[in-house]
């Protein structure tokens, strides 16, 4: 399937959910095993890294249907990091999970098709055009303006990609720019929904009917998340806030269409960064984690079920 | 000084002038005596990027304060890129330059302070806390709200950094957003501005009054430039556009106080990316992007003379 919207959708039904683990490394917050000590400080932080994602990919590979990696985790981290989020993003296609990068771009045409470039598609390097981070899909800010989003849905267009642009976030501040109230009556999110509407058609898939062009919806903010919904029926929301940040199944249920689809739910510290303790063998991790995953998945799943029993009534 | 604005202006004053110069790596449009061939694409793509920066920065060290980094084409060359983006803050500084990182990032709390770790403050790897890119000053995008903004601003405090928030960008897309208007009649750019205003009293620096906290501002838009010049007295403006992207340096005038200062100049390609042939020596390279800066020095100069005359008046 060439349409991203379309893989997404297909691998949330076969996975049975529509839960996205997070995978934001933390240093200080991984089991003691798969820390490695000695070598170069850049290696052993990519050696680290890897490690320890590799067991939470191995947990729950089977079990979600895709994987969100927060940039910024990686870049504080530098060029060990960063080499860790490569590896990390190859291994988890190799076992068949969508993958979503969370870092936020946008910038000035000629710049955001570098950061496209980067993400999505590919870069010349000595006369020969190679993918580079190669993800299926990236986060964007609206904050410049459609121009600055044009040149990512060129690439989602020409590489089977998908971006979710930035409506409404999880964090409490979101309201300060977001919520600013418009002479038209609307708050500013309900123009940034209207712009990303206008890309949506062109990246429809044939499948399931969605867009490639996607929202961030935060789940901490559940009426907003209902309005957003009607502005935009076909774009797929990325889902943050649900677990540590205070959001409930409920409200992330607010996120969905009355199919059950249209929306994809994260969850970071609470599923893969909140071991019991760093003593922790390889295998006992991996059971903590994938529990951890089957009581986010049993608690969004039911969510979505008692939805869709109150639509019906 | 430890004030990121006094040593900012401190740089203005010693080299007579508010020019920056941008490094955004093309490696199609660099000179071969740069390129290194064979060996892994990494390290060649490391090397060439940063032989040819090097280069740069030989030639223009003396003559500007600063120089100004944008991420987006780094980030197009992977790892190799990235390393090269370290190399180059090294020897920027190294060079006696301020170097500030055009990024644009914005996230939630602990995410924002993730990248604040890595550009502006310290990472804590292995039981040790060490700087990761270490530049000077960051750009911010405000989409997310002052609680994104905020762990970049106790980052400026505590290592003597600065930020540029988005206000108005130069692009024509820019006004999508920005200049969405509100119900207090303003548009938004005008609430960013009011954001920022109320940060940047904690980081003024003793030496020149002006703030650690500044704004981008491009110099296509020479009226929201005044008005927001007005708004916010105290801040320093990256001033983008001139140049390739048809900002004049009467527009960019428009960004500074009647005191000469308040705002630095940025020129990318048209200073350091348009060599007129690839088959220039190094020799030949440095005088000809030399000679580039020192006209636009000339043309930022007059135009500010030009101005501070018809101010008098």
């Amino acid at each position: 399937m060439n349409n991203y919207a379309d893989r997404l959708l297909e691998a949330v039904n076969k996975k049975g959910n529509p839960c996205i683990v997070g995978l934001d490394p933390r240093l200080g917050g991984m089991p003691r095993f798969a820390i490695s000590k000695g070598g170069a400080p850049e290696e052993s932080v990519r050696s680290s890294i890897f490690e320890y994602h590799k067991c939470i990919i191995d947990a729950v590979h089977d079990l979600v249907p895709g994987v969100k990696l927060q940039s910024a985790f990686y870049e504080q981290y530098g060029i060990g990091g960063i080499a860790a989020m490569q590896d990390t993003i190859k291994y988890s296609k190799e076992n068949g999970m969508v993958v979503i990068i969370d870092a936020k771009r946008g910038d000035i045409a000629s710049t955001a098709e570098a950061y496209a470039n980067a993400f999505l598609g590919e870069s010349e390097v000595m006369g020969e055009r190679a993918p580079v981070f190669d993800v299926d899909c990236i986060t964007v800010s609206p904050y410049l303006g459609m121009d600055s989003i044009e040149p990512f849905i060129r690439a989602c267009m020409k590489y089977g990609k998908g971006i979710f642009v930035l409506v409404k976030t999880s964090n409490p501040g979101s309201s300060d720019i977001q919520n600013a109230k418009m002479a038209d009556g609307r708050e500013l999110y309900a123009r940034v929904a209207e712009m990303i509407n206008s890309y949506s058609e062109k990246l429809v898939g044939e499948r399931y009917g969605y867009s490639s062009v996607g929202a961030v919806v935060g789940a901490t903010f559940p009426e907003e998340a209902r309005r957003i919904r009607k502005m935009l029926p076909r774009s797929i929301f990325l889902v943050p806030g649900y677990g540590s940040q205070g959001g409930t199944a409920a409200d992330a249920a607010e996120c969905f269409n009355e199919d059950g689809l249209g929306a994809v739910v994260n969850a970071s510290r609470s599923v893969t960064y909140s071991l019991s303790s760093p003593e922790l063998e390889r295998k006992d991790a991996m059971a903590e984690i994938r529990e951890k995953a089957r009581l986010m998945i049993a608690d969004v799943n039911s969510a979505l079920e008692r939805k869709a029993g109150g639509d019906k009534k």
